[in-house]
């Protein structure tokens, strides 16, 4: 049992701040640790091109705060990375000798390409994205990749962040229609020199990365519903993104924080929405996928996959499954027999004709079943309603909103009670009620196979005739436990998922 | 690294259970699966004096279904008890013979007095009962064990058990007035037979053991709110089950399964509802004390504190706070530092004069204190309310639910937010809100003291004077992250709690 820690350190315009993630021998990584101190590195620079005095005093500051906090600690891997604010500045590299002095420790500015390539790297561990672009859109500068099969073609930045835009274009407390056309415009012709971003658009997808991003996915979520499972992977759309841009213009800038939008970024929201939609127009994407990853993120997943290049996921969600699922479990033998049990019977269903054989559903599935149980870790009792919360809560990069809810919610059901229509929020889709339904069946029909945990049974066939099925074990030892828990608690959800009555061969 | 899995069997009058306790050699116990049949081996005995032989297959293959678990499950340690209906039955001694030649595994019976016994040790070791008594219903029969100076003193057994009073005194669809006051002339004349019940009421309290019990307080709870943390240490006050008497009395049995009672128990709830009530008559009990843990906790607290004699825990509060805390935490190292510099800041406040002093209050501080950041198993992100969720769901055997709700809350306010009065539900007492309020305020600064979970901190004085809180920290090493952690965060709720604004020495 051996854990890595590894802080990141990031020396942003607007706030610095140190994570600690924590990878551990068993397989998996996370954050564990997480401060910051709102610097404002930044204030002046636009004026004078220059840090500042007072800026430069607090950022000392907290760098030597963060450098004791290291070593208090035991966090002996420490990257310290600077962006745009120290890079732009013409006393950056004074600064830098200073901070280094003060923490005893390297800290490297990062070139526009470098910051880039962390801003693609979080968004293609934390997607789906093969093709498209990545874009960042921080406080002083925006950054645009190109994404072509998973890999980063092409990397831009502009001076198009959203508090240099609010400050050039939208000063006063109102926004008039004259000045965010004018935004508008400005953002336009900057886009036009990535000539390639109307091929990307046409052919891809777009994942947007930084706390702007998060905020708007976040006020078009609530509006829909509170209970969702975080913004990670959300689909913002065009649509939902112009409503939201009406409605901040019609506000002063002190009452743009709609619910979902912080307070300490009511002020620039609307720049970077319009900023945003710009960029949406331009590229003829339809909409823009949020991740709660980012530049911190990028440069720990160099450290955890490298010396791979590039440091990627082969498979995203297959990975953040199995993530959360050696997280909670010592063991995956139990899980991983039931991954494989339940596909087989699901895929057996299928062929039998008793449901579609949606792929979609067999990969929910399959993840599903590898994190059934984790909500042992909280307590037996209620372990399916502990699962369900643990899934929601620490989340899956790779899938949507939607899809971690039916993910947690075939976990719920594994073990009791009958999935009801008002499990199932507006986030979902027609047929999800089914899809879940079925998936419950299946899981909870296999964990009754596997009930002594003892892989006992290794094989299941089915047969559906007489209006019945009847489903037929395979095993080298006595299977006792597995029948007797399949007929004491299997069969009634199954008959209501496939409408027929489930029977031991 | 080591576990130890103990399985107990109980072979109940109307079901079988099987139940998994986990032991860890971190220190922590917990059950970790559950399964159970309802067999009925007691249907027909009172009619015959003798088990029949349709239950006796049902319970002969329930046998060899648990022990089949066992061995695949690899469980070697199992304890096999029976109760009353086998004990009584004429041919008990022939069934237990087949039930061992079925499993290969010896089956006790229990006598009385046995029985009695871990009915007493899960009482004694899950509630702060130091003199009075403890109550078993179960469906054949009732006992009572009298208690002093937590030692189990007399124990008895009468035949007045749920189902055996119901099918007695109320077998009919409505209860007549009548026939509720010839059970209560029944059960008091048995129970004059214990002549200790009166002094044991007069300067004790009573714990009710068992699913009527159980069942009983979930429907007094239910009516005052829904989102209590369970029924352990629950009081049921004569009044509330007075009331519950009156409105079960008014229904026919089949429409008895108010919320809070399971619809199986729905028949015979109210004979349990009325044995109670006259055991509280009979003593001088004004109220009951429910729990969770029963028989099975009993067979296994003597496996696991044993060979102590009697196998008590030695402060069951101290055992079940340390008992979460090593669930969900490898090293207790920062959060026994938070515990102890807490407790000092909190002393250190009250010799100030900033708050009453309260023990009872110090005592859920130190517990929250323990558990605060047990919610990083879930995630980093949210943690505290993890915290939360994970107190609530595990539970707190020894504490009221009041006061689970309480360390609940505590551990959630350690480190964001204000308690405000929608947290406070309606189980709390007035004055909760203060309290809640100062021990998350002296938690979020003694958090941040020991932000870099270091120790750097030893120890912390207050001087109150010219209308501030000076803190001096005492400490061996650079005080950096400590003093900017405090300024930072520790402040503000502080100032709320106690009045004072809160500057670092």
């Amino acid at each position: 049992v051996a854990e890595r820690r590894l802080a990141v350190v990031d020396l942003g315009s607007n706030s610095f701040r140190l994570v600690v993630f924590t990878a551990h021998s068993r397989g998996w990584w996370k954050r564990t640790d997480e401060i910051y101190e709102t610097v404002r590195i930044g204030e002046g620079l636009g004026a004078t091109g220059r840090l500042s005095e007072a800026p430069i005093d607090r950022a000392l500051h907290t760098i030597e705060v963060f450098a004791h906090f290291c070593r208090a600690s035991g966090v002996r891997n420490v990257r310290i990375v600077a962006t745009s604010a120290i890079r732009d500045a013409a006393n950056g590299p004074d600064f830098v000798a200073r901070a280094e002095a003060v923490s005893g420790l390297p800290v490297r500015v990062l070139s526009i390409q470098q910051e880039a390539r962390y801003g693609y790297l979080a968004a293609v561990n934390s997607t789906t994205l093969r093709n498209g672009a990545v874009l960042d859109i921080g406080g002083g500068s925006v950054q645009l990749v190109r994404v072509q099969g998973r890999l980063g073609r092409e990397a831009r930045s502009w001076p198009l962040g959203a508090v240099r835009m609010t400050e050039r274009f939208l000063p006063d407390v109102r926004a008039t229609k004259k000045q965010i056309k004018a935004l508008r415009a400005h953002v336009r012709a900057c886009l036009a020199e990535a000539e390639w971003l109307p091929a990307a658009g046409e052919r891809g997808e777009l994942v947007g990365v930084g706390g702007s991003v998060r905020n708007l996915a976040a006020a078009a979520q609530r509006t829909a519903d509170d209970a969702f499972p975080g913004i990670q992977g959300f689909t913002l759309t065009r649509g939902a993104l112009d409503d939201l841009v009406d409605r901040l213009a019609r506000r002063p800038a002190s009452k743009r924080a709609l619910p979902g939008i912080k307070a300490g970024r009511a002020d620039v929201i609307l720049a970077a929405a319009v900023v945003l939609q710009t960029v949406l127009d331009q590229a003829g994407f339809v909409s823009v996928r949020a991740t709660e990853e980012g530049l911190r993120e990028g440069v720990f997943f160099e450290d955890y996959l490298g010396p791979k290049e590039p440091p990627l996921f082969d498979d995203v969600r297959a990975a953040s499954v199995r993530n959360l699922a050696t997280q909670y479990q010592d063991s995956l033998e139990h899980p991983e027999r039931v991954v494989r049990l339940a596909a087989e019977l699901w895929d057996e269903l299928a062929d039998a004709g008793l449901h579609p054989g949606d792929p979609e559903e067999r990969e929910l599935l399959r993840a599903a079943a590898l994190l059934h149980d984790i909500g042992m870790a909280v307590d037996y009792d209620d372990h399916h309603k502990h699962s369900k919360y643990l899934v929601l809560n620490a989340g899956l990069p790779g899938f949507e909103p939607r899809e971690v809810a039916l993910i947690a919610l075939m976990a719920r059901y594994h073990r009791k009670g009958d999935p009801g229509p008002d499990e199932l929020g507006p986030l979902l889709h027609r047929g999800d009620g089914a899809r879940l339904r079925r998936a419950a069946a299946v899981l909870r029909v296999v964990e009754q196979l596997e009930r002594a945990r003892d892989g006992t049974v290794h094989d299941v066939r089915v047969a559906a005739r007489n209006g019945r099925v009847e489903l037929g074990l395979e095993a080298d030892d006595d299977v006792t436990v597995a029948r007797w828990a399949v007929l004491r608690q299997g069969g009634e959800l199954f008959a209501r998922a496939f409408g027929r009555e489930l029977v031991v061969g």
